[in-house]
């Protein structure tokens, strides 16, 4: 796949590309209201929240895509729009996709964590994620779960028993890996074997019970955010943004490439302030340390990563907007935003593991299982980190030997 | 540092070396017999194993060092000795070393093990593994686990609270690492974090319990051997080689190289045998298949790695025969069998944390921790894999190269 850099910062792009002005900018800011619109719309014709169809959540990523849009290029081209206006609507966009966001959030991480105890388990063959390195999203076999989950759930992680069993999960699993279903390395019949895949199987029930719980209730803060006032009143601030866009009176002669640069220039800031040289080391057991806290926060090491997962994200839209018509394919660019999210992904994952482990008189077999859980989440945090450095690096290079 | 590949099947280099035959063997092993008796004089000299002195220690390892010697000279230049004999001394040899290697492998896994908990528990800073990788050893940073040791077992992982009382640990601590004493990301007042603090704690004293059983036992079964009718006979034998080897009657003109070359064969066959593809891929998550394993036997996937492990110790020290001089530098080599030499410890160690979260009644907390230490084994295994396939990659490119 060919590769094209639109360095912002290049005197030559911007000659043959000529100035962009705030009209590029309203024009963007119209065409994500009115997806925005349409998404309320998919929304509402599929019965919203209510019963949990594939169309709503379709609904919802699009109303959390388009919201963020707004809310970054509002950030980044802050000087074009009307101040007032500006403060007002960002944060409340911004609540607005954070509430969407959580309930999907629940669910994509306790398929993580089913996905990885099946892995651990020696249930499902590995993907081979040697082939996808460096960069590719890590989630690629996550329908197996969906599929043993439907079936029942404690049973998720011992499939070698129950594939037989549900038919429709073990063609998922066929069609979702790229080798042969797993051989039983060890026989199942072995007596010493059974106690933690017990582990297993408790450790993956008790996940399903907390991270269903926590998912229910983000369900229904989000039902509850889209039946307010307070939402009622973003969607009609969009609906006059899908038509007219408050630029201030200079915006029309005002180029925007200075501001996408800067936007570019903070990500590279905080790229620069990552210890990646560290995480080009494979295998740096950097991402385990603090791995026996019982902390359930994100650790403390993980929020510059984060940190950079927004800014690229900003970059990206910032970007968009310069380049009106389809955004010219930046793979490196959408790859390096992949082994973030897994980075968020993981981390997440990992400390809701070890959440997961104080849960008061739980066996030591299923704590075992989340132990050990824990820590491939936590390596997943620093293999997530070794794609980003790689993808990372190659682009500089790329660009230096091109620009 | 220069690199000098002497490769046997070169027929260029056996033109300028001339032909190797039975009497290089002859001296090899009479050189190896006379320091195997050496070695059995400095462990009578310093008391023998019954006060676990130091030196003892050493004249167990220089025991253990030329019996192998000896033992795979024998095997790779079988047709040139007396066969009864060989047959004869070969396995009473490999009872000898393998005995005495117990007590060692023992001590040696519980102090990768504790140092683990050490870095798992955030209680030190991380080796800079980074800068050491491909295929260092890993154990460079362990005396801070035998200081550590000396000063109170169960407090081990916590050194961050009992560092300023033991002023030695400090010291050791300091010099053992490249950066600077572990800043206290978490402090240590938050009530939340004592549970898993605790759990780390009790996981060291269980496995300390468990491997300092295992290696009193095999200090006893040492003991016992070199007190042995069977171990005086062997040691006769030894005596015997030192001064004569009963080499076959067309020894002396028989070229040693096709036997080395043989021997290095059989490496290469089993190396192309291994998942080096996969290997050489960071982070591709094999090592923990099965992590939730209880089986305490080594996984199965590890088996080719430990037959590399042998045979490249095999191709060695039949180098060794062909350099009756100082052998010269062969850095991949040695690297090469210092990754396998780890891969090997981290597997057992692996094995070891599964088997003690078997122990009936343990916590919850003590289980979890020791879940998270068999998976970060277990990816030391993987890493271990890294560093052997990019040292023998290397090694192959050089050779190719130069050869």
């Amino acid at each position: 796949m060919a590769m094209r850099h639109h360095d912002l910062t290049d005197p030559a792009a911007a000659e043959t590309a000529g100035p962009v002005t705030g009209e590029a900018l309203a024009g963007y800011l119209r065409a994500q209201a009115t997806e925005f619109l349409r998404a309320l719309r998919l929304h509402r014709e599929t019965g919203g929240w209510g019963n949990g169809a594939e169309g709503s959540a379709d609904a919802a990523r699009a109303l959390r895509r388009s919201a963020r849009r707004i809310t970054g290029s509002l950030h980044t081209y802050r000087p074009l729009l009307d101040a007032d206006w500006s403060e007002e609507i960002r944060p409340e966009l911004a609540w607005l996709s954070g509430t969407l966001a959580m309930e999907h959030a629940y669910e994509a991480r306790l398929e993580r964590l089913l996905t990885a105890l099946q892995r651990l388990s020696g249930a499902t063959p590995v993907p081979d994620r040697a082939e996808s390195l460096p960069g590719a999203p890590a989630t690629a076999h996550t329908t197996l779960t969906t599929g043993a989950r439907a079936t029942g759930t404690t049973r998720a992680p011992r499939t070698t028993a129950t594939a037989p069993a549900t038919p429709a999960t073990t063609a998922t699993a066929a069609s979702a890996t790229t080798t042969a279903p797993a051989p039983p390395a060890h026989p199942a019949a072995s007596p010493d074997r059974g106690n933690l895949t017990v582990g297993a199987a408790k450790a993956g029930a008790l996940l399903e019970r907390q991270l269903t719980l926590a998912r229910t209730r983000a369900h229904s803060t989000a039902l509850q955010a889209l039946g307010s006032s307070r939402f009622h009143a973003v969607a009609d601030k969009v609906a006059l943004l899908a038509s007219e866009v408050p630029l201030t009176a200079g915006a029309a002669t005002t180029d925007l490439r200075p501001l996408a640069a800067a936007a570019e220039e903070r990500l590279t800031d905080a790229v620069a302030a990552l210890p990646l040289v560290t995480a080009g080391h494979p295998y740096n057991a950097e991402a385990l340390i603090h791995g026996l806290s019982p902390d359930p926060a994100p650790h403390p090491q993980d929020a510059p990563w984060h940190q950079v997962r927004l800014l690229l994200r900003l970059h990206r839209y910032a970007r968009e907007v310069l380049h009106a018509g389809p955004e010219p394919v930046e793979v490196r660019l959408l790859q390096a935003g992949q082994a973030l999210d897994r980075h968020r992904d993981a981390s997440e994952a990992a400390a809701a593991a070890a959440q997961a482990a104080r849960t008061p008189r739980i066996a030591p077999a299923t704590a075992y299982a989340l132990g050990v859980l824990h820590a491939d989440q936590r390596h997943e945090v620093e293999a997530a980190r070794y794609a980003f450095q790689r993808c990372w690096q190659k682009d500089r290079k790329e660009r230096a030997g091109t620009g």
